[in-house]
C-alpha cells in the first residue's frame, strides 16, 4: 500500500509519523515543502525536511515541537560573539544537520539524494522527497513589506498581516515527486498550512495535474479545527488572504483536486457545505493528534475511509 | 613599536598573547600558519588562526589548550548519527567559528579579510594575518603513507614517523604579510614547531627574502627546551627528518635568516655552539610560559634584548 503524503510543518509531520507507525505494509513517501528553506550562517536550513527527519528518527524535541531533544545552544552564543545575525536560533545538533546537508549539496548531490542519505543514516524507513530540488522559496507580501518566509515567520513572529503569498524561482517538481503521486495507492494532503506548507508544493507546475490524473484517491485533511489553526498562523493567514478560516475554507482551496475531505469532529456541521460546494466526500474524524496513538489512529482511519 | 610575529600552534600563540598583554605601545601583527587548515563537514577549519582568535579574545579553553572554554559537543553527536566522519571532534562553538568563516569566504572575502572581520567582532586589537589567502596545506610523508596534516596530527595522533614534509599548492604570501615583515621594528619567529608551524610560512616564496631585507632585527625563539618539545611532536619530527632535536637544531634551520636566537635557560650550554655555527647572537631567557605573566615577561624580555 503506497501512501504519498504532502506535508510541511507540525500537523503534516505528525500525520507522516502516524503512517510510519502503522504495523501494516504501508510504503510511505512524504513530499516535503521546501518553501520555508533559508540560508543561515551560510548553511541550507530546510525546516520541514528537518521536522520530518527528526520526528521519524525519534529525535524531535516534542516539548517545543521542533529541533532535536536535548539540543544545546553553544554555537548560538559564539555566533553572537562573532556579530552574526542570531534571530534564527540554531541548535547545535541542528547546525550539524545543516552543515551535513550543505556539504552533500556542495559535493554535487541533489537535495533529494542528500535527504535520502541523511534519512538512511538516521534509520528512517519512509521516503522523504523534497518537493523540488530547485530553489522555490515562499515570499510573503505583508502590510510591513515583502518578507522572506523565515523573516516573516521567525524574525517577525508572524506579526505582519499577510496580503499575498508567492514563490521565488521557476522550480519544477522532481520526477520522483511526480512519480510518487502517479503510482500511489493513496494521496494525502496533510493537515498543514494550506497556504505556505501545502501551497508551495501544489504551486509547482505539474503537481496538480499529476494528482488529478492519479488513479489513487486524494484526501485532504483540514489543519483548521473549529475555525482555528492548531498551531501557527494558518487561520490568520487564511483570513487576511480573503479565505474563510475554517475547514470549508481549506476545502475550497483544494476543490477539484480532492476526492475526500477529512474534517475534525468539531466541524461536523461543515460537512454538508463542503460536500455540496466541492462534490467530494467528507470523513469526520478525530484529527487532533496529541499522542503517537492519536497519530497512528488518524492515519489508520484515513486509510480505512479512503481505501476501505 | 611594530612587532611582527610568525606563529602557529600553542607556543607561538602564547607568545602572541604575551605581546598583546604588554602595556606599551606595541602594535602586534601575527602572521598565522595555515598549513594545518582542513575542511571538516564542508567548513574551513583554520586551527592556528582559531587558537589566536580564541586566545587573544580570552575565550581559549586553557585546560585542554585549544578550543573554546565551556564548549559543548552536541553537534558532534548529531554528526555521528548522520554517519559523518567524526575523528576530528569539533566543538559546538568552534563549529560556529568555522561556519562563519566559510560563509564570509563564500561571499567573496579573502581569508585575510574574513579573519580581520572575526577578530574585530571578538574585540581583538592585534592584527592576525593568514600567511596566505591561497591553499597551502602541509602534507606529511610518513612511514605509513602520505597524509594530510590533520589526518596525521589528529586522526593518527602523530604516531607515524615523518619522513618528509611538503606543502600542497602554489600559494604566495599576501602583500599584507610581506608588508608586515618589511615595515616591522621587530620580527619574531615564535616558539612554534619549526617544521609544520613556522616552516609553512617560511616556505612561501618571498617570505625569507623579505625577512633578510627587513631593517628590523629577526629573533627566533626555540620551541625545543632541553631537547624536548614542550607540546606536540616537534622533537620527534626534527629527529625523523634528520635534524637534531635541540635549540641548536632549530637554530640551524633558521641560520642566515635570524639575528638573535632566544633559548631557554635549560639550554644555556648550547649558546656558544649556536653563536659559532650561525653567527647570530643568543639570548638566554626563561621561555616556558605557564602563566599570563610568563607570556608578557618573555615578550618584554625579547623586546628588551633585541631593541634595548
Amino acid at each position: 500500500m503506497k501512501v504519498t503524503l504532502l506535508a510541511g510543518g507540525t500537523g503534516g509531520t505528525k500525520l507522516a509519523h502516524g503512517f510510519a507507525l502503522l504495523p501494516d505494509d504501508v510504503e510511505l513517501t512524504v513530499v516535503a515543502n521546501v518553501g520555508d528553506d533559508a540560508e543561515m550562517h551560510g548553511l541550507l536550513v530546510c525546516p520541514d525536511i528537518d521536522a520530518l527527519l527528526y520526528t521519524l528518527a525519534g529525535l524531535l524535541d516534542t516539548e517545543q515541537g521542533w529541533g532535536i531533544r536535548g539540543d544545546t545552544h553553544t554555537a548560538h552564543a559564539q555566533f553572537e560573539r562573532l556579530g552574526e545575525p542570531t534571530w534564527f536560533r540554531v541548535g547545535d545538533a541542528d547546525l550539524a544537520t545543516h552543515a551535513t546537508r550543505t556539504r552533500l549539496l556542495s559535493e554535487g548531490l541533489s537535495l533529494t539524494d542528500a535527504t535520502a542519505r541523511m534519512a538512511a543514516a538516521l534509520g528512517i524507513g519512509a521516503r522523504i522527497l523534497p518537493a523540488t530540488d530547485e530553489r522555490h522559496r515562499t515570499v510573503v507580501e505583508t502590510d510591513e513589506g515583502v518578507l522572506e518566509f523565515q523573516e516573516y515567520f521567525v524574525h517577525r513572529r508572524q506579526a505582519p498581516e499577510v496580503r499575498r503569498v508567492r514563490f521565488d524561482g521557476t522550480a519544477r517538481p522532481t520526477d520522483a515527486v511526480l512519480d510518487a503521486i502517479s503510482t500511489a495507492d493513496l494521496i494525502v494532503l496533510g493537515p498543514s498550512n494550506p497556504v505556505v506548507s501545502i501551497g508551495p508544493i501544489l504551486a509547482l507546475p505539474g503537481v496538480r495535474d499529476a494528482m488529478r490524473e492519479a488513479a489513487a484517491p486524494v484526501v485532504s485533511v483540514s489543519p483548521i479545527v473549529g475555525g482555528r489553526a492548531l498551531r501557527g498562523p494558518a487561520d490568520r493567514m487564511m483570513t487576511s488572504l480573503g479565505h474563510e478560516s475554517s475547514a470549508l475554507g481549506v476545502a475550497r482551496l483544494h476543490a477539484g483536486l480532492v476526492d475526500r475531505f477529512v474534517i475534525d469532529e468539531t466541524d461536523v456541521g461543515l460537512g454538508h457545505a463542503i460536500q455540496r460546494e466541492t462534490g467530494a466526500s467528507v470523513d469526520v474524524l478525530p484529527t487532533v493528534m496529541r499522542s503517537d496513538d492519536d497519530r497512528a489512529a488518524l492515519a489508520r482511519a484515513i486509510l480505512d475511509a479512503a481505501i476501505g
